[in-house]
């Protein structure tokens, strides 16, 4: 039977192997859900970035930047990070440098894994019928807060976990935890999370639409997949 | 209202600040379960070691050595990691000299937070009375294992949450998760663990009657707590 483990956290990335792997990033709050929603309206690429300004420098090479800190636009960029930036028209076959808090960081220390996909709610079955397919055993990495454990991208996880169980064991028990999380939770997610730390966050950033739209599974039918540092599909 | 938060790998600790704080270190299976009964038999004091030859050198200063790595007792050593090893009529008032795989690891990592203790199962109660009279916000430490995440010290930090909760508010998204598992699991702590990987690993070495008694809530009304780097009751 092939494993499947969730890494908590990117600051626990130095426990888990990646190199025979497929890693499936998750950042819910909103990273991989903009990611997800962009390539669903026709992106041509994203190029994921951990650093503002080497993101912030491929302005000068034509590309659509975007940059978010601590939940808010950076001045400069052209995009934040809210899914429905990412819907828009003029975006068709254009092509994102990409730079959060939190989802490019975890991306950057995904490298080295066999193969990265992008995974969120809006794009769940998608990632689960992919991962089916797949010969490699899975790590999630949940993108999280500054280094600390969320429950959204743990929720996500434990839907991985869950959705899959049939073929694929829980390696130790943060896989096993998420599953437990998911099942409590899946009924009403919004209502689950409404105390967590980030809907919190965002709620003072007044992003209700963003959070709930965040939480709705399979809206989009594209598995985003890292190539040679880009994101495509 | 006081906070309180759970770090849920000692790999995590450093995006925690302890220095103001009451930490709580726990490693159910089985290195602070087994402090526990050790001070509840009359034990003089215990004194944590990271290392293993630091702790076996104490042998010649007149201790009783504790030594536990992946699960077994170390060759050399007086005593192993199971609890009921620790109710032995010899020990009262005697000193010894305790490291094992996690436990003594975690707490060597809370050093320089205003206080320590030593929380299980087994004193649950006794610790959750003590931490209601304390003016500290508190860190709850799970051992883990090997820096992973697992399920019975995120299910005690979880119960020390709930049992606070009209005193302590969360500070993040993993004191929430923890209680929704605590919650979850309480009614049947052994069964909600079975399939869990340490479980799994101490089923292999025989031990179910120490995996039973280590989650068997107020056993003990002690509160082990760090004094100079030896604990004491």
């Amino acid at each position: 039977m092939k494993t499947i483990d969730v890494c908590l956290s990117p600051d626990l990335m130095h426990l888990y192997k990646v190199h025979d792997r497929t890693v499936v990033v998750v950042d819910i709050f909103r990273a991989t859900s903009c990611m997800t929603t962009a390539f669903a309206h026709g992106i041509g690429s994203i190029t994921p970035f951990a650093k503002l300004e080497e993101c912030l420098a491929m302005k000068s090479k034509g590309y659509f930047t975007s940059g978010e800190r601590d939940g808010k636009k950076v001045d400069g960029f052209d995009l934040g990070n809210s899914p429905f930036e990412y819907m828009a028209e003029e975006l068709k076959g254009k092509h994102i440098a990409f730079t959060t808090t939190n989802g490019t960081q975890a991306i950057a220390k995904s490298i080295g894994a066999r193969e990265i996909v992008v995974g969120s709610f809006l794009n769940l079955s998608a990632v689960v019928n992919y991962l089916r397919q797949s010969p490699n055993n899975i790590l999630v990495v949940c993108a999280g807060w500054k280094g600390k454990v969320n429950l959204e991208d743990t929720l996500f996880a434990g839907a991985i976990v869950e959705l899959l169980k049939d073929i694929y064991m829980p390696e130790c028990d943060a896989p096993t935890a998420a599953q437990h999380l998911y099942n409590q939770a899946k009924h009403d997610m919004v209502d689950f999370l409404k105390d967590s730390s980030h809907v919190q966050r965002l709620a003072k950033l007044n992003i209700y639409k963003d959070i709930e739209f965040c939480l709705t599974p399979d809206q989009y039918d594209v598995v985003p997949r890292l190539k040679d540092g880009v994101l495509l599909v």
